[in-house]
């Protein structure tokens, strides 16, 4: 039985006047925020308002890189030369970590968004381009990703942590991954699913797949989601699972 | 007389396949670059490139923020909220810190590129909101730009160093303020003319504006220009005008 | 009193996953749609969408031009260059009318967005850049905007038609401009005040100003706005108070 | 033997401040300019003069259309949604049409630029994506390919022209494709080999792969590329050989 479990969501993905989840409710529920960096989502002013509440919240702050593509909100695998996907994961790191630190604290993990995350976990190049930034940070800075995933291998392999994520909201297939978000089915909406889903993470580690399968997970962090209807309802719904588990919420990073 | 004067010039002003400037010669003359930050050129693997090779050499890395604005390259004024441009300007110095960290030193002082640096000089809102946005940096960070300057001023109410730049290949008017670029004249292109005013700026101080004024400007650094027909020829003709009067060039951050 | 009257609204403000207004809603209140064409809002899929529902319910096209300005909605103001302006509107009304075109129709009028509109109301130099594109484009095309204003005269100077349009919910001043957006009262919101100003508006062609001030309008049409909150509803209760008024629905291009 | 051929060019390749190519020189040359759109270069006041230019000397005007990516060039696949891929061709399609009859003509042809070129190529769904578009498209227009690629054989499919063009400055591989641009000798910048390449497309049709194998391409189009070092000196070598061939230089479109 876990102890303590972290709780993450994405926040910040509004872009100018366009806004997108609530991310005040969230901040009040989870324990680290991967934080849009202005590639796929996020401003600067939504940047740096998330910074500041997240500090003020005591939530750890991760940089939630993407591919540049906000017309496709990073959901677009774009295929670069790992030159340039280092290149661009270190330059919303770098923008991050200014927000992060004018707030007092500073960027505490990486989370690829998207086509990068799915892309990350399978892709060793791509893996690898994400590793190489990580390398040229002066911080040793963990990936918050799937278990066992390329991106989390490499950066073992580097000698960075990397902390493993679970979906208490997402549909899993026998193999592990993710049903992809397109097909019926893949996010789950119903608060009590989401809650019985994560209680049973809480208490055994484990998730049921689509197949009935029974997948061990073993997560260091819930991920719920912020965009999807009724997405802090959800949230709540996670976290008083959690506490009816015995479980603190406490981030990672 | 200026015992050790500073030499700046912008770096990194290419985008994705196009290119401005001879960056690797400009670094062999110069002692400060001020890089561009992805707003008005500069992407992503430039940054990274420039602030290796600036790193290498013993350059000082400066922070060339901008409007957002890459169709126009930062020369159009954009009249947006002072909250705004802070989060711009944070959002740029983070995303260059993040490479001059990851190549071994940060970020050593801001200079406006463009519109903004033309708006921050006259203008006392556009200033204090870059001002707000270096008092929001955890490091005090000096800003270069033009002595006397609305920037100049608010920096150091701020308890910020200035550090006065003078322009050896612009043409000033009477007020000390420079000819605009689009007006003949305003950008000088003869390498011994410019060796020439960089000779007096040294041993006096001084230069003459078009009509003959003599302005006083004791400048900390000279400035010349990357993107100009024959830009390095005359870098290099400022570099040897100094080393004719006996002035050392040396960074100032 | 006015037997027939426009009604227009601003549509397609989405870009990629944000989304903004219920576009389909107003497609079946007003007689023209205010396309968003990229620079402020408006994905190309966005943009096809509308088109093929505007000509489906027989709504006329207007080329919602803006400057290009993602991140701050195209509500600030870009100091260009005339023929920069000039470009960019074009550029903007080419992409619109091939989706018109793709749809069976094309694009019957422009209307400026945002800090274009109020730039092109006032300032003759942006006025005559935008008509320049007008006298450019292969079709005499109307402008869509307020009465008396720069953007209207150079228009009519030109030899093309202006229709002028009057905001039910938006505050004037006495002079006949509008109270800026950012000022508290400057956009009406309870749809008995709105559909009351519609009535006056129809059977007398006058506004009262915020002072008292009766204002002529004499309007070819009337703007209601898709994104403030009960946006639909306040659309619908203008176009019931035209109803009453006995006043018909049509579009003028 | 063939008597007349169409010489084809990417023009228009700048953005903002950066420029690309010599598109003055190469209007004198070509008869089919492949104008940049916007997407991965292009901005309007460069499409603009593009536009009047080749009008003014009788030069075709095709739409370059590419993936959105100003930062890669178009040159890195992105993974959309056919609806998303069509609907930015049409987009780019209607921004440069607008620019070609304001210039007095119209666009006469289609061409993908860089990754999209290629994938259009051989990606049935990219291919029949594009189609979409031009089947959308007011006019029939026809497209600029590579001959038998699935591009040219779904337009063909759809009753709409495939032109074929063959490189007289690229390599090929032994299947008829294109060595990819990274590889050494994919580009070749001999103006003497490119004008015996171009002589013997002009007289038979035909030129050698890589390993000597003859390919049979029967070209309705020769593209020469206005970006490569020594690009004009190419494109008049290779006029000059079409007219020692005695061919006429004349579009298709």
């Amino acid at each position: 039985m876990t102890a303590r479990l972290d709780l993450n969501a994405d926040l910040g993905e509004g872009f100018g006047r366009w806004t997108a989840g609530d991310d005040d409710g969230l901040l009040t529920v989870i324990s680290s925020a991967n934080v849009a960096c202005g590639f796929h989502a996020g401003d600067p002013v939504i940047m740096r308002q998330v910074c500041e509440q997240a500090v003020a919240r005591g939530v750890a702050i991760g940089a939630q890189v993407s591919y540049r593509d906000l017309a496709g909100f990073g959901r677009r695998r774009i295929e670069m030369e790992p030159a340039e996907l280092t290149a661009d994961v270190l330059y919303q790191l770098g923008a991050l970590d200014g927000f992060a630190r004018a707030a007092g604290d500073r960027v505490r993990y990486l989370k690829p968004h998207g086509a990068l995350y799915h892309a990350a976990a399978t892709d060793p190049v791509v893996a690898a381009a994400i590793v190489d930034a990580l390398r040229a940070w002066p911080d040793p800075l963990p990936v918050l990703t799937l278990p066992g995933s390329r991106l989390a291998r490499h950066a073992l392999d580097a000698g960075l942590p990397a902390f493993a994520e679970a979906f208490a909201d997402r549909a899993y297939r026998p193999d592990g991954g993710l049903v992809p978000r397109r097909e019926p089915g893949s996010v789950l909406t119903d608060p009590a699913t989401v809650a019985e889903r994560t209680l049973r993470l809480a208490r055994s580690g484990t998730l049921l797949a689509v197949d009935g399968t029974e997948l061990r997970l073993s997560p260091d962090s819930v991920c719920v989601h912020g965009d999807t209807p009724g997405a802090l309802e959800i949230a709540r719904a996670v976290r008083a699972a959690l506490a009816e588990a015995g479980v603190e919420v406490a981030r990672f990073g």
